[in-house]
């Protein structure tokens, strides 16, 4: 099913927003009433195929994991979970290595919450063992959060260790997984987390809107009142859904119907490993091709996600960003500026309703624009 | 232009999310990337267009009118306002005549600003008198909020005679117009305020997802620092957009562009003034039609806003809402549910891409379902 397209869009090679399945957009189509039962149940779907990617419907403890979609971008979605599940005497450490930790770092210190970060280089990941030496020294810390894949970079952290030490000193965890839920496996069965926040539009491959938090009902079934906003209040929202099904405030009818959507198409290429594999396989394409060129990626592969990629600008006076960026656009791509202070970068995604042939199909582009702009020597 | 639709949608008769036109819909069918100049453009033709419908673009004192849109439902919009323009020692009084202005006490109290209501009955507007002797009578009250349109009943407040009078007080007044925006006239060169807030999805015609604060760009300068919050701070937002034109977080890009279109055929329609005729025309069939089938309106004609009308309930033993409610839902017309808490009502919305047949219709499809349920007096 195709639209009767607008002008064509590039491929996006971005961390989001994302190219999408024109089935994807073609769900957007319909007009639904917020309160009609059809909708109610589109939102239901919603959350139970988001409860189900990370094996949380029912756990060994008795315990559940449920779903609070959210209005709005994923930091909402990232200020209403902090904001909601970590008290207002509670005591938050940031692992920040990056401008998503750094996020939530400024998040909790506008509303008032106690908050100290941990901050390692942009290019490693997350030293564990200082983590837990914070908090064999801070007791007074009383919840951990930490990033899953800084979009800053594309690096990957390691959640796993994380989690394990978080329970070890019984705190408790809250993890920003906006750029890789969907692609990197992360279950409730095998780490302890109390909750995990994303978006529609990355690995899901929805389109942009909603954010959405999986949080431990326990943990959340605890914390009424506690929100320092109302629209931003996961336990209300979460309440409203248990009561009727429905939004506590006007949904974003449109985009949610496009997820769902792209929540069955998610299922139908293999859930969350065969999502990944494809992006594993973009994103080798990728390097692979760019590094034949001359580029070389900030981070050691050991540490990158195949999400997004993050290059050195060439050290040539010819370079110009803007040039570059948009003689790619001229052919129908969509590259994404760097987001680090001190050295030069640009970053491509590899995410989103892109195969191996569109990652081919992109060096190839970028080869074109480096022998049209005399930048045969990429770097 | 058609879209390959999904199954076909209900007309909505509702307050939001509403009845979109065709084109509106084909907006919806590409992807943009969010930091892309095409995009920028379109949220640039937005906050233009916007601050147009308000004259607010330069007004006599030198002031202007800037437009900064906010992720999520009008909610989201309210409280990036209140939390953002009415300072952490500055004091609320907000005109409650139901859900709505409730809900900006609420929002209020949550973050933690000084409030106090006037509560006036919810059949009737807010009593302009009283409120300004509560002005004379509390200094500390820095800021007034009103709601335009109250969408719990329909109720037309007078917002003219409210701004008089918090003009004359010296204080500042924030206008809640979700529901009437872009159908009712509200100019900033006759009427003085500091903000007007609405969203995407009712009397402009756009799909649900995002909200918008018309703020006096004085007022709004003065405000760095303020906000309770990260994602809802209006003046930081606000400085993105002033800076380079994009938005601060992910936006969500169809919605966005699906809404400038939607204002584009607002303009060809012939702006406010077209907007509100066809509207005034589609309330008057809805409710000539149903006065003739016995039912009667909540409100007198004369504080009743041509958006949405609430009717009493029969008085039959025979009435079920919801039954009512799917036969009319199997006609293909979603209708909406009272929101009063003593007196049993339902409500039908005349706004959206709807014209005086879609209500003629409508009234038809009542009177079927009347029948067809033993229902022939209608109250």
């Amino acid at each position: 099913m195709t639209l009767p397209s607008p002008p064509r869009s590039p491929l996006l090679l971005t961390p989001g927003p994302l190219t999408t399945t024109g089935r994807t957009r073609a769900a957007l189509g319909r007009d639904w009433g917020s309160r009609d039962p059809a909708f109610v149940a589109l939102t239901t779907e919603l959350r139970e195929r988001l409860v189900a990617l990370i094996d949380g419907a029912a756990l060994d403890d008795g315990d559940a994991f449920v779903c609070v979609p959210m209005q709005g971008s994923g930091t909402f979605g990232v200020e209403a979970t902090i904001g909601t599940l970590v008290p207002p005497d509670g005591k938050l450490l940031v692992a920040v290595n990056g401008a998503y930790g750094r996020r939530m770092v400024q998040i909790a210190q506008t509303m008032g919450r106690a908050v100290v970060a941990q901050v390692d280089p942009e290019e490693q990941p997350t030293d564990v063992a200082a983590l837990e030496a914070t908090l064999r020294a801070d007791p007074a810390i009383t919840h951990v959060a930490a990033v899953h894949c800084e979009t800053t970079t594309g690096l990957l952290n390691p959640i796993e260790a994380i989690a394990e030490v978080v329970q070890r000193a019984g705190r408790r965890l809250l993890i920003d997984a906006m750029s890789a839920f969907g692609a990197l496996p992360l279950s409730a069965r095998t780490l302890r987390f109390d909750a995990v926040m994303a978006s529609s539009n990355k690995c899901l491959e929805g389109v942009p809107g909603m954010a959405f938090t999986l949080a431990r009902r326990s943990a959340l079934q605890a914390c009424a009142g506690q929100a320092h906003s109302l629209a931003l209040d996961l336990h209300a929202q979460h309440e409203r859904f248990e009561k009727d099904g429905q939004w506590r405030f006007t949904p974003p009818t449109h985009v949610v119907a496009a997820f769902v959507e792209a929540l069955r198409q998610h299922d139908v290429e293999g859930g969350v490993a065969g999502r990944g594999a494809r992006y594993r396989d973009n994103g080798q394409t990728l390097v692979d091709g760019m590094r034949r060129l001359g580029f070389r990626t900030l981070l050691p592969d050991a540490v990158q996600a195949p999400i997004i990629f993050t290059f050195h600008e060439p050290d040539d006076p010819a370079w110009s960003f803007t040039a570059f960026y948009d003689a790619l656009a001229a052919r129908g791509f969509a590259i994404y500026p760097g987001k680090l202070t001190e050295v030069a970068t640009f970053r491509v995604g590899c995410i989103g309703a892109l195969q191996r042939a569109d990652l081919q199909a992109f060096v190839e582009a970028v080869a074109e624009v480096l022998a049209a702009q005399g930048l045969t020597q990429a770097a």
